[in-house]
């Protein structure tokens, strides 16, 4: 990863407007479309069953976040990864509070085994938490620093040959083969609710995109990370932040990401 | 319509605060309901089987948004309109999407079918689906020019006897008599996500003071515009314009309508 | 109440950061969350019947809002609020739109009648209404002034042993024993969505870290008007005001409570 890969596939973006299939939680749905269409994607959230496979089949990734779970939405999850899964488009899982209650534990681990998503991506302590680890996480809120989930990460990595990605203060992104560490971001960013749910969309858009999963993901939280840096420069506190966050993603040109990029 | 007709409207609605009762999608909720405050209508949102009869019942309007659909929100739609018709007030419907799926355009038909709504708003796109031309929807975001939608949007202003909005770069409020052209706006606008369906919250304000809903709905689209193109003015992005947009509503007095209003 | 009995509060929320667990409306959820996390506490929102309980377990309050209302939610309100009884953790109710359905005022007095909760806040309209007055509530906005309502709050203080929360120009706090006013607070912030929802959740926070809940919840309002305050200073409208308000919160300082704190 360079600034020039990160800039090539945010022009790929930005010429192609993929469009993205988000079932997500309520409390983001906002911001994570905001987000996609700032970068220059095109998102769509939709969660019914009757709707989702339609969907689907004319999107360029799917991404699942189990942020404000219920059944209903549940069954349309499953329904809408088989149907990524037969058309080979990319799968992205956040396992929101997974560890926090024995429901979001068994939906994440069973998505996962049932459709051997391209992408995972949580904090530390959902990471380890999904690898059945005896992880107690607090709500949504990460109790673990990124590090400490490596070994799961690279173990969720192995089992089912996917790209895992532990963000954190550095983000790791964990493949069979490698590990890219991501080292841009903001303290201030964890002070903003959902911005992990909205890397975890751009994870999505990147995916569409660009078919090397782990790079398409490092390129995506280096965006996420410059983006919070360029948005805390004029930034008072995080109401602020998550609006110069937007304004980041859309101004986001050649010279902020050499200017902005941590290798 | 000109700025004093256009004044006169918003002042109504401050003075009066009509009650507008939304039954629309997760992603926009916030925006709608705050743009309507900024405005100076009163929001509910609202969407139960139980409770809806009831809240139209008080409302001066009511505006039903299929962006997030499913089976029980279909139900409340229905039950809702059907009310709405009993007590005349007027019905606003935006076909978020429809097009995309047969999930939303079956609904989107049925309902205009069923209650014969006083206005729809929608994209070119949308407008275009409706009359089930063979238009492929991408998303929620359009494919088509608005003025590519004008013979679809005067097969439907005739079929259902309604006004029918198609926004764009130029707005055309089309009904069985006439064509308005609301010409403010800006560029910026479609990379906010929802104020489409903001747009279709503020006509439902409108309508609720001004029985001519061609006028009332040229009104609403000159008013969006405005703002629009007050909150670019200090906007670094999509992020900064939502927020401006806001206050813009908020500020909206007869000297910006005199200054900013495109004949 | 003085600043530093605020201050202290202030300061063991973020040294302790509380999880929150939030069953609250769609309109709200992610402000809610904002203002949590940018005061210190940790959010969670769930609401599937399956996990409310093993959330409210992990939690330090339960905030139930009945803004957008429908059938699985109230199933997982009841169960929650149970569990919290149990847990004996502070339970506080947001009567969201209760006198303006049936469906809101059956929800919210059986809510409280089975689960006595600590603390109930509400609009002077909610509040009378919530005493079965005959008021008509107009939407979601109250109708009446807060002093209004100091009848009414006396009487739910007593039948259920509960603080009564009735926020407008002046809030007051109502328990048995007393009743504290609130007095800062900016004319502006009705015109932003859900800022009392918000209050709501704030009055979580502080009860789920002092257990004498009168003036935890005078600490949560004095606070909510103060960010409230500091936000209108360089606001432009309600838009920047909601984004100044969260800023505001994270800034809070000693300082700003000594100067902004209206006795």
């Amino acid at each position: 990863m360079n600034p020039s890969s990160i800039l090539k596939d945010v022009e790929t973006i930005r010429k192609t407007a993929p469009l993205i299939h988000n079932i997500t939680n309520y409390v983001v749905m906002n911001n994570s479309a905001n987000a996609l269409l700032a970068l220059g994607a095109s998102p769509v959230m939709a969660h019914a069953v009757p709707e989702v496979e339609e969907m689907v089949q004319i999107a360029g990734a799917l991404v699942v976040n189990i942020g404000t779970l219920s059944d209903p939405w549940i069954e349309a999850m499953f329904k809408a990864a088989k149907k990524a899964k037969l058309r080979r488009i990319p799968i992205v899982i956040d396992p929101v509070g997974v560890g926090a209650t024995q429901y979001r534990t068994t939906t994440a681990r069973t998505l996962i085994e049932t459709t051997a998503p391209s992408i995972i991506r949580g904090n530390g302590s959902e990471i380890m938490a999904l690898c059945k680890q005896d992880i107690m996480t607090k709500g949504v809120d990460s109790t673990s620093a990124s590090d400490q989930a490596i070994d799961s990460a690279k173990g969720l990595a192995r089992e089912f040959d996917c790209v895992v990605c532990i963000s954190g203060e550095i983000d790791y992104i964990v493949s069979k083969e490698s590990i890219i560490q991501v080292k841009n971001g903001h303290a201030m960013m964890p002070s903003v609710t959902g911005l992990g749910c909205t890397a975890t969309a751009l994870c999505g858009a990147f995916a569409a995109i660009n078919q090397e999963y782990d790079k398409a993901v490092a390129h995506a939280m280096a965006v996420m990370g410059i983006a919070g840096e360029m948005a805390a420069q004029n930034a008072q506190g995080p109401g602020s932040l998550q609006v110069n966050f937007i304004d980041a993603l859309y101004q986001l040109s050649a010279s902020h990401i050499e200017e902005f990029f941590k290798a």
